[in-house]
C-alpha cells in the first residue's frame, strides 16, 4: 500500500449504487439543479457548472484514526457510527490485501484520503494496471449532511411518519458511512464484482442499514454462480430465513439496465431500509456480508484469471463493459448522485472499466456463449 | 449504401441533443418513472423495466417517399412538416454520401428503418468500421407525439401562453423532424463532430426550429477551429449578425460535463426556440448550417486522416471518448430522453464511440498539448 495524498480539486464523498436516499434531495443541492423536469429553470441546464461543494473537501497525507465526529464516538451519542466505520475500515484493509495478492502482489492500491471541514471525509484505494485486474476500487465514505423531511419519508419504504415534530420546510441533519467497491479482472471469464455496504442515521436517532454485492460476468459459469450466490445465501440464511429470496430478486430487479430490458449482471444480494431488528443484529448481517465478500469472488478470480481467449471473447467483455457503463451512468443511483454534486469524481467513477466498447447494433450468434449470456441477463435465474 | 431493414425489438425514433423539451414530458411517459425526485414512487425504479413504447415500431424494407402524415404534405394543413422532412432527407443522403468519400468508398452505410402506426418513423445510417472512421452515425427521425401543456411552456423560453384556450390536463400534440449525427474518426488528430437540427409544431400552429453543429477534438489546432468555427459564422452571418455570438456561447454552455468542470470539446454553434421571425426565413437559416456541415468538416479529416500518432496519443483520444461517453448518458437531453422513453436504442446510441477509456486519476503533464486541450475545455476561446 502506497500513500499518493495529492490535491484534489474534487473532493466529496460519494458511495455508488444509492444511498437509499433520492438523489437531488442532499445537503447543499438544490433539487431544480438535478431535475429533469420542465420548468421555468429548464434554461438554467445550459448554465455553466455551478461548482456545487467543490473545494469543500480537504486532501489529507495522513488519515485520522477516525473519520466520524469526535462526539460520535464509542463513548459518545452515536455509538453505532464508529462502529460501523471501524467495520468498513477494517474491510478496506482485509479486502484490498487479498485483491493485491490475487493480483500477484507487483502492483499496490493507491490510497488517496480527504477531510470535510464539519466532519466525515472518505479514502479510496485504486489498484490500476494489475496482472489480473485492469482497475480495482475500494471506497470508505463518511458523510454529514442533511436532507428536506420529504426525502427521508421516501427514503424509508415503511410508510413511519418519521419527521413527527419537525417543522415544515426543517432539513433533516443526517450521517452516512459506507464501503463500495468495483473490481474488473482483465480475463473475459473473470467476472467483474461489485458491492456497497452502508449506515444512515439522522440526528433524531432513526436509523438504517442496506448494501449488497453482486455479479458481472461475460459468460454464464454456472458452477461460478452457484458458488457466489450459494456463499451469500449462506450468509443471509445465518440471520434470516427469508433474507436471500427476498435479497436476490431485489438485486435482480435494481440492477436492470432499463433501456436494453436486461440486468447488468448476474446479480447478488440487495437490501436498503433495513431496520426492523435490533440495529447490532443488522449491524452483524452486514459485517458477514462484507467479510464474505473475497470467499465469494476471490476463488472465482483464481480459477479464471489464466484461462485462455480469443480476440472476440475479449471484444464481447468490452461490449458488456460498455453496458456496465450505461448502467452506472444512467441508472444507477450512487453514482448520479455523487457527479451532480460535487462528489469527488475520480472516486465515483472508479467504478467505471478501464477500457469499453459500442458496436452498432450488435446481436450474438442464436445458440452462442453470448446468445445465453444475454438470456440470463433477460430472465434472472436461480443458481443454488 | 446497402439497406439492411432487419427486425428491430426496439424502434422508437429518437433524435440527441434535446428536441427544446424536457426529457419526461412526452408522449406516453408519466413524469414519476423519470423523475429521480422523492416520491412514494420511489420504490418502483427498483421494478423490472417497463417496456414503454418498445414494438410499437414496424422496421420496414422499403422506406416511404415521405414519413410525415399524408394530410401533411406540402398541399395539406402543414407543409413545413414535409418541406423540413425533405431538407432533412437530402442531407442525410448527400451527407452520408460525402463521408463514405472521405472514408475511401470501400465500406458503405447500413441502413435501417422504421415506421410508426400512427404515422412518423425513422432512418439510421451507420457507417461501422471504416478506414477513417471508426463509427459514424446520420439519424432521421419523424415523430408524432404529445405533451402536457406545461412541457410545452417550458420548451419554449419566450414566456409566451403558449397552452392558451386549452383545458387543464389537456395534452398537446406535437410533431418533431429532425437529422442527428456522430462521427467518431479514428485518427486522435481528426476531431469527433455531432450535429442536429430539428423542426416542432404543435397541432395547434406553435412552431420553432433548434440545432446546432459542434466539434470534439482531442488536441486543439487553432486552424481548424479557425476553419470550423469560420464556417458556421459565416452561414450565421448571412442570415443574422447576432447569431454567432450568440449561438457560439450558448454551445459553450450546453456542451459542458458539468461533474468535470470542463466542455465535451471546442464548440460550435447550438440553438433552440427558435420562432422569432418567418418560418421561411428560420428553415433556410437551418437548411445552409445543415449543408455546410461537410464544408465546415470535411477538410478537417481529410487534413490529418494519416497523421502519424503515438500509442500514448490513441489513449488520450480514448480518454476524451470517455468523456463523450459521460457526456452523452449523463447530460444530453435527446439520449437520455431516448433512453428512458424506448426509443430506438441502436439509433440513440449509436452516438457513443466505438470504444471508450477511463484511467483513474489521470492528470496531463502540465504544459503538454493534452493539458492545452484541458484548458480550452475549462475556458472557452474564440476562435474567429
Amino acid at each position: 500500500m502506497k500513500c499518493k495524498c495529492v490535491i484534489l480539486a474534487l473532493t466529496v464523498a460519494s458511495v455508488s449504487s444509492g444511498f437509499g436516499i433520492p438523489s437531488q434531495t442532499l445537503s447543499g443541492v438544490s433539487s431544480s439543479k438535478l431535475s429533469m423536469s420542465a420548468t421555468a429553470d429548464e434554461k438554467k441546464t445550459d448554465a455553466p457548472p455551478a461548482n456545487i461543494g467543490w473545494n469543500s473537501h480537504k486532501p489529507v497525507e495522513t488519515v485520522p484514526d477516525s473519520l466520524v465526529r469526535e462526539g460520535d464516538g464509542p463513548d459518545g451519542n452515536y455509538p453505532m457510527r464508529a462502529k460501523f466505520e471501524k467495520m468498513c475500515r477494517d474491510a478496506q484493509v482485509s479486502i484490498t490485501k487479498a485483491i493485491e495478492e490475487i493480483d500477484g502482489g507487483d502492483v499496490a492500491f493507491q490510497e488517496d484520503c480527504w477531510v470535510r471541514a464539519n466532519g466525515g471525509g472518505g479514502m479510496s484505494r485504486v489498484l490500476s494496471g494489475g496482472k489480473v485486474f485492469e482497475k480495482a476500487g475500494v471506497n470508505l465514505s463518511v458523510v454529514y449532511g442533511s436532507m428536506p423531511q420529504e426525502a427521508l419519508q421516501a427514503a424509508t419504504e415503511r410508510g413511519v411518519d418519521r419527521a413527527k415534530g419537525m417543522k415544515p420546510g426543517e432539513r433533516v441533519p443526517f450521517f452516512a458511512c459506507g464501503l463500495s467497491s468495483v473490481m474488473h479482472p482483465r480475463n473475459p471469464y473473470c467476472p467483474t464484482m461489485h458491492f456497497n455496504y452502508r449506515y444512515f442515521e439522522t440526528d433524531g436517532g432513526l436509523w438504517w442499514f442496506g448494501g449488497g454485492t453482486d455479479i458481472t460476468p461475460s459468460y454464464v459459469n454456472e458452477k461460478d454462480m452457484k458458488h457466489f450466490h450459494g456463499t451469500f445465501k449462506e450468509v443471509c440464511d445465518n440471520h434470516d430465513p427469508n433474507y436471500y429470496e427476498e435479497f436476490k430478486d431485489w438485486a435482480d430487479r435494481y440492477f436492470v439496465i432499463q433501456h436494453r430490458n436486461e440486468t447488468r449482471g448476474l446479480g447478488g444480494i440487495f437490501f436498503d431500509d433495513q431496520n426492523d431488528k435490533d440495529p447490532d443484529e443488522h449491524f452483524e448481517f452486514s459485517k458477514e456480508a462484507l467479510n464474505s465478500v473475497v470467499k465469494a469472488y476471490g476463488p472465482i478470480v483464481e480459477q479464471h484469471k489464466d484461462d485462455d481467449y480469443t480476440q472476440k471473447e475479449k471484444e464481447w467483455q468490452l461490449i458488456r463493459r460498455g453496458r456496465y457503463v450505461e448502467f452506472n451512468l444512467v441508472y444507477d443511483r450512487g453514482t448520479v448522485f455523487g457527479l451532480k454534486t460535487g462528489g469527488r469524481i475520480e472516486s465515483i467513477l472508479m467504478s467505471l472499466p478501464e477500457t469499453a466498447r459500442w458496436e452498432y447494433d450488435y446481436r450474438p450468434e442464436e445458440g452462442s456463449k453470448e446468445a445465453d449470456f444475454i438470456d440470463a441477463c433477460r430472465h434472472p435465474r436461480s443458481w443454488v
